[in-house]
């Protein structure tokens, strides 16, 4: 169910997508016991001007290099659940995907089981 | 009032995805009652590994021509319409655009009536 | 904590995006009190194809010169604030941007301030 958009600098190469995109997904699965198979990316390369942060904020510093992630998932999950996800997300976005982990930027949506079709306009998770 | 964000293959062509925007808003003015003039959407075009789906979640088989739809809306609407909405999506996006019924993913994220403005800088629907 | 969205024609230049990127900040500093260093942004640029909205609605008339800001915040801002923000982001992008104000389209998705990570995979809100 969750549904992540991930954006990354233009020059980003296919493996460091690919390395990103598994990074996230296992945080997901580990983190918040997501199937393997419940796995929907859309990822969007950007420009230079295109990708905005400051330079630093509460004490995080931040290079050009930067990686959003905005996850629309379900509601429900423990705060601690979440520091897992984030530390989980940002350790495996650093060590694979070539990233610094201060440049991991997270964000959760949280929207309702009904709100979702995994295909054949189906409610998979309202039935 | 629904904002929707369309994700399809960088292939799509311009006949495509208009079919797939006007699907999705048929959809919308059928099963969700918003006013036809009500239209606003984004659509990105996609690499092929900017695109992510399992092969298979819930029963449900993926190619990989996939088209994400995210819409967000206003809040309130009952699952009988949902239902219908998700219903409406995938089958004039397969009929229209030439997807797969089982490639087209949807999910909805809710937001209230005064968090949105129209153009001009008004709060159109909390005045 | 604002993670903002701006989709803009493909035809904007640089300069023209860093104009709306600086207005729509200042004008969250602004109007919803959002800290100066608060700032990620992620901006698309969008061919003709990609960016729809109707020629008129709820009276307001749309040139084909759009652009979509969407805003993940955190909840609790009032209505008040939120029609200072409408106002303040239209006349920025407006004046400083080029563009029509009537051709701002703004909504705003409220997620708790749990659901943030800031870099370094903490949850620099909720510690």
């Amino acid at each position: 169910m969750p549904f992540v958009r991930i954006d990354l600098p233009a020059a980003t190469s296919s493996e460091a997508v690919a390395a990103v995109s598994d990074a996230v997904h296992q945080a997901l699965v580990q983190a918040f016991n997501v199937p393997p198979d419940d796995r929907f990316q859309a990822i969007g390369r950007r420009a230079a001007d295109e990708i905005i942060c400051a330079p630093e904020y509460l004490g995080v510093r931040h290079s050009a290099r930067i990686a959003f992630i905005q996850i629309t998932c379900a509601p429900g999950r423990s705060l601690d659940m979440k520091k897992a996800l984030y530390a989980a997300i940002a350790a495996g976005v650093a060590q694979r995907g070539g990233f610094e982990s201060a440049d991991v930027i997270i964000n959760l949506v949280e929207t309702a089981r009904e709100n979702w079709s995994f295909g054949g306009g189906i409610a998979q998770y309202a039935l």
